[in-house]
């Protein structure tokens, strides 16, 4: 960490935070100039609070040197982590993700129906919303506690491990079969949530906020794993800007810039991400050319007919293409390489 | 709502489409032309979701006319909504709330000195934060329950009523005797949240997210409404932009925007829109000339040692000078021109 | 074109409206409802100024269904546009083009040993700038005139046809044997330039501005093609958005957004996208699986030394690297299903 | 400056790195930790290309303590600029501007009649396009040449100076009578343009691009300072953010962070920020309470009729309106402190 101080800074507060440093096991380099003194800080920073240091009035600026985050890091983590699913599956480190199904749950024949096209287009995961956030009080709210009873049954039908949304601590305790707890986008920066999940011993999918920076996602992340809970998942799911052609833009970036900061697997949600149906194909033939560790593609039935985001749903037979054309694509990815 | 169809649109959904709408009380113009076929639906379009009809195989396009929310509608509430704070304090329709205190609760000592203080300078309400929503999971998170007791205190000695955030649900129990809660940033869109608070009957705060539009805004208010509370006080503290030398960008225009489209009050958060202490007095006298109906600021005894955000708190001697600029500015601030 | 009226709007300027539109060949079709009143616009609506009808004192709203490009739309040319430079080289259609070189020409023994380390790679055109559009005044501006000379030996020496930026209209006369003349993103809405461009017969490289939408860089490309020089070629190379850690974010969803609404050739610029050389692979990788007809890369024999852009730049090493895989990746990349 | 080196960085290019900046006149001050090695570099910094740094093999990171810019900055210039027009017109130091006229010049009835109705209303300054800067080709592009005639006919007739803006070099010529030339949003970094600027002896009105930070307008008018004309006037008139509701976002921090950074004069352009006429009554209110030097206000005596931008001009009537509103918030508007 680097610390400008105000020219002519009041002695007996430079020697307070001199003090103040030391006790916390910071050694300090001064480099004095005409215009500025420049403090250089030496030691582990991490938990340093960086706008504690800024609101002292000798400061001029502080700038941080280390990432803020260490769990997450892979400067203390080379290795890719590799996040178990039950028993057969796995996710990061090579292991290649295709999760796909519903916006929500809407009933027993269709989450059946789903679950079985997906699964024999090579799905290795289902997803499905039982409790939907949703910008109108007045839209379909999804099924809630029936609708995990629904994917549960779908599950047993098919094998495929599940993933679903929590959008309230409460609702928890439903949640103890499903196989992958999702954070949603609008609650990245739920930390009672955040924190709460890092007791749990089950993997959590963590999607980005719209206006997250990749900093602040991985701060999420270290959120969860501080708790111990150290199988995040990370997930891109398009970001806001001032395009309106499509619903968000996905920052294909980040799959690389994540992957070389931070050793856990990186997915990529094309559907949220475009929120056209046409479009999902070339964008997750793009993400996995770009070394994203899996896909998580809404799929269904009857998308003119889905209770929610059927603009964005591919049919079973859209979807069948898209996971033909990634497989081909799978041997010519992008793999991180840990010299650069 | 205007619905465009595509060339060529399959007859039997187009009936399907149509049945569809008129068993929902809308009636439909059609627009044929050579290259498309417009439909203008006629009625309460509040209620029905656009993105299903934007799902339809033959539908090119959906553009609302209407907005999306009726409770919060300045059209079908021409007049302010004034909301009750305890006996004596009101906000909206003319009322100017003045609104202060630090980021958090930290201490008796400090929270009773800063009330006093901000009351002497002319404050009618009462901040501070019990439970901190903080970006890394090492830094201080409030003193919760405990910082919740403080601030009753501060209440019960100075006669200020108090706002305070609520961060999880299951917290709620210990809100009883806070005057009104607020929801920050990260939650606006913490659909449950919003729910459950809609069952109350106790103003609260909502501020707008980081990326969140103004109609976004509307619509989370729409949420709280919908279950019978009707006092919301919107607040808007900054937008994620592209500029980094201000910790966030102040949306001056959703001051006449929101009190345009919707009858609740709207305030104005400078500190955290520009998280530099210095520039919080010109950013509340531009929103208070904007027309405003009331100010949030942070305000620390001693911001140099405040356990957060002393970067944007002002000293109590600089609040009074900001209280007083702007209640010179207040006589010849903006009003709604209702004709326009 | 739809126009929805004030409730209550004037009798009179409501006739004056429809007779003006009418003089213009376009049938109206109105839908009046309680609330409002809709006009359905038939016709060519591509030619109305819809700032011109939102400024009328009836109008509440317009919404515009048409595009308001012509010559750039895919509606009206179905067939993809292949741009020809020179005798061998095609761009577009299915012919892809691999553009590299260096930021800015910095002398003659530079440019020949990267053109020709570029075109043993793979390369099938020269980058290079002679006029530099720089942030700071103080910054290195480009060699100008004399740049383009050495530009000009570097093809006559390797055969390769060449692309370089103008900056300002005086300098024109200098680009005649120039193969392709770029328009940088500062000057995307630099119309005069892009009037003038329309009347050479030369293709035109047209970058999308920082923050400019897809309709807006049609609307550019709009503007040379109504000149009548329809070789435009259309680049996106990251637009600006809140995050921080890289230069710019890559809008990968461009691609075939714009092919869709275009039969303009589409290529990226990962190099301007990211703005760290090591990022440049990935990024390559998406875009030719997204299905983008070629890319542009800054490749530096000494990229520690380059005069700009250094930290972007791949070795002539690094990009025989790049330009292999990109080579495994054509032969699967995404092609528009023209039906959807 | 600071530079991060990477960890066991090559001993020879540090060697290179270090004489390269002691040529240059910077002292360094190392500071060696376990994880990394930072270097203070003590001097006048605001030469160095910071990208030439970062491109460095050995180079972690840079981080810019200094600006950039000297000219326009306020530590090398406390006192306020204070820009003469003509004889008896200033603006900053105290002296407000009120710039106001026509989008664009249409006749000779239409510029004189606005002119002398905002001069009644207490306009100091005309402004008018006569070039004009259009999304579409097949919209209004200005009277150009003979618009300007007309400008300065109107000049002739009321007194007041004008401002109109160059689209292009090769047109300035015909400006030689013009006051003030004004470079618009898209041409803030048309450095060519701006290069051309800084060798005249006539102010400049530099409005910020729409995605440009105030860093980078400040680097533009450093351009045109560099050049020896110091007389520009910095005018902020939105940026581009995710919101739909409005044309553009209101940066209201830029008035009092730009004037804490620069001595520059500071307008505010609220029609085009805002982009609808009846919010442009609050802006204005707001960006006087806030500090600014100065407003430039579409007006139009017949905005239903104008050739452009009808839907933000105020008639005269509603100018006078705000110019009344606007005197009365002058005397209590905020002015810098220039200790903090």
């Amino acid at each position: 960490m680097v610390v400008i101080l105000k020219k002519n800074a009041n002695q007996v507060q430079y020697t307070n935070l001199v003090e103040w440093l030391k006790s916390m096991n910071i050694d300090i380099h001064v480099c004095q100039g005409t215009h500025e003194t420049i403090l250089g800080l030496i030691g582990d920073t991490s938990r340093l609070d960086i706008n504690l240091i800024k609101a002292l009035d000798i400061v001029e600026e502080v700038r941080r040197i280390q990432e803020p985050y260490k769990n997450a890091n892979r400067k203390f983590h080379p290795d890719d982590t590799v996040v178990s699913v039950g028993d057969d599956f796995k996710i990061g480190g090579g292991n290649f993700a295709m999760i796909a199904g519903p916006c929500s749950v809407e009933s027993e024949e269709q989450i059946i129906e789903i679950a079985e096209q997906v699964k024999a287009a090579g799905a290795t995961m289902l997803r499905g919303g039982a409790f939907k956030p949703r910008t109108s009080p007045y839209s379909f709210q999804g099924l809630k506690g029936e609708g995990l009873k629904l994917l549960l049954e779908a599950k047993k039908m098919t094998g495929l491990p599940i993933v679903t949304e929590l959008m309230d601590l409460s609702d928890l305790p439903l949640f103890d079969e499903v196989d992958v707890i999702q954070v949603g986008a609008r609650n990245m920066q739920n930390f009672a949530m955040l924190r709460e999940l890092g007791h749990l011993r089950k993997p959590i999918l963590l999607k980005r906020g719209l206006s997250s920076t990749l900093e602040e996602l991985l701060m999420s992340a270290e959120y969860i794993m501080a708790g111990g809970n150290e199988d995040v998942i990370l997930c891109e799911r398009g970001i806001r800007t001032f395009e309106t052609m499509t619903r968000n833009t996905l920052d294909i970036s980040a799959i690389p810039v994540l992957k070389t900061l931070s050793h856990l697997p990186v997915i990529i949600d094309p559907s949220h991400a475009i929120g056209i149906s046409k479009y999902v194909k070339p964008l997750s033939m793009a993400a996995t050319a770009a070394g994203a560790d899996g896909l998580i593609i809404e799929v269904h039935n009857n998308p003119q007919y889905a209770k929610c985001d059927g603009q964005q749903s591919l049919t079973p037979a859209a979807f069948q293409d898209v996971a033909d054309t990634v497989r081909a694509i799978l041997p010519h990815r992008y793999t991180l390489n840990k010299q650069m």
